[in-house]
């Protein structure tokens, strides 16, 4: 596949569709590119490596569950379009996989371009509120992105306690890297950010992490 | 893997945590099965067939971007949390593809039995609130689960056109059928009714449909 070729290019829409509904349908096929974009993360429930698209719906869940541990009060409704929105921008910047040391080196340089380019598929109201939502969760000043991307640390974390180790095995893992993370949870929920704690605790204690 | 077993049962969480949230981290945990819940419909960006889990991150980024064409004002967040849970059932009782003559048969008797077990995972109150999300997108009655389910029909529809036919070439397709699925959204929007109706005179004129 071209890099460069919109999904939609491969069967243009007919004649007829109105032409910002067109716009929209020409992201959204674009979008599915999303559930081709691997993460390091291993699923529990098969083998193989989590997809960008599936693990912002786990994302989502998890703020419908969880969104009570927030220290905070959060609008559910506005956290649940952050994490949904959250990794779009990797469609074309790739994931950038936090154990890879240098992998992270010139995301954001690479993320804002990406965002031009995708969000740009849009009207240019909605390239704005979705740039704004993206910009939203990278900032994570917000409670609504504070507590988006709590989940976005503890679903992988999940993820390595179900496998015994997962990301946490790899090489670029130690017990500092994975505090760094687990802080993100401490930040946006004491009682989350607790058993965060005690999950990596017994990573350490089982020797999944390495010190 | 033993069907029966949780997927928490590999690694049962450590002592420590609360039992409520013990309860909701057990079932997110028991979540990451609907990712290996296999659609019929085909990716566009990949040669391979839909899961659940990104699917309804498909459909959740759909009421993001088109809530503007709902014929009833919908509550947006609402809808979002409709089809984040719309298919959690699945889980247990698989998918029912619609172009299957019999795959439906005992789908409803299948899908409570699922809900049964799966949100009874939860506390009390949120196996009850997530029962109440995925009855009432079920239904289809309130102008969040009529929008909900339009989503439903519409993605397979755009994943069928930019695949040249995808489902619409299953043996149990026909133009009856796949009109049946147009209904749902025209139901909900006659924006997107209209452009839905578009793409089905086009996939019958192309032969991508049978008559």
């Amino acid at each position: 596949m071209d890099d460069d070729a919109l999904l939609i290019d491969r069967q243009p829409l007919p004649a007829g569709v109105p032409d910002r509904l067109a716009a929209q349908l020409r992201f959204l096929a674009e979008a599915d590119k999303l559930k081709t974009i691997l993460r390091a993360s291993p699923l529990a429930a098969a083998d193989r490596r989590e997809n960008d698209a599936e693990h912002s719906w786990h994302l989502a869940l998890m703020v419908v569950l969880l969104a009570e541990y927030a220290e905070e009060p959060i609008d559910v409704g506005h956290t649940i379009r952050l994490v949904v929105v959250h990794d779009l921008v990797e469609i074309y910047a790739g994931d950038s996989p936090v154990f890879v040391p240098g992998a992270a080196d010139d995301q954001q340089e690479r993320e804002i371009a990406a965002a031009e380019r995708l969000f740009g598929l849009l009207p240019p109201d909605q390239a704005a509120s979705m740039r704004a939502l993206w910009d939203e969760f990278e900032a994570g000043v917000t409670p609504e992105a504070r507590f988006g991307k709590a989940m976005d640390r503890l679903e992988p974390m999940l993820l390595n306690w179900l496998n015994g180790g997962g990301t946490w095995g790899m090489p670029g893992a130690s017990e500092a890297t994975v505090r760094a993370r687990e802080a993100g949870v401490v930040a946006a929920s004491t009682t989350l950010g607790a058993v965060t704690s005690l999950l990596v605790d017994e990573g350490l204690r089982r020797g999944w992490i390495r010190p």
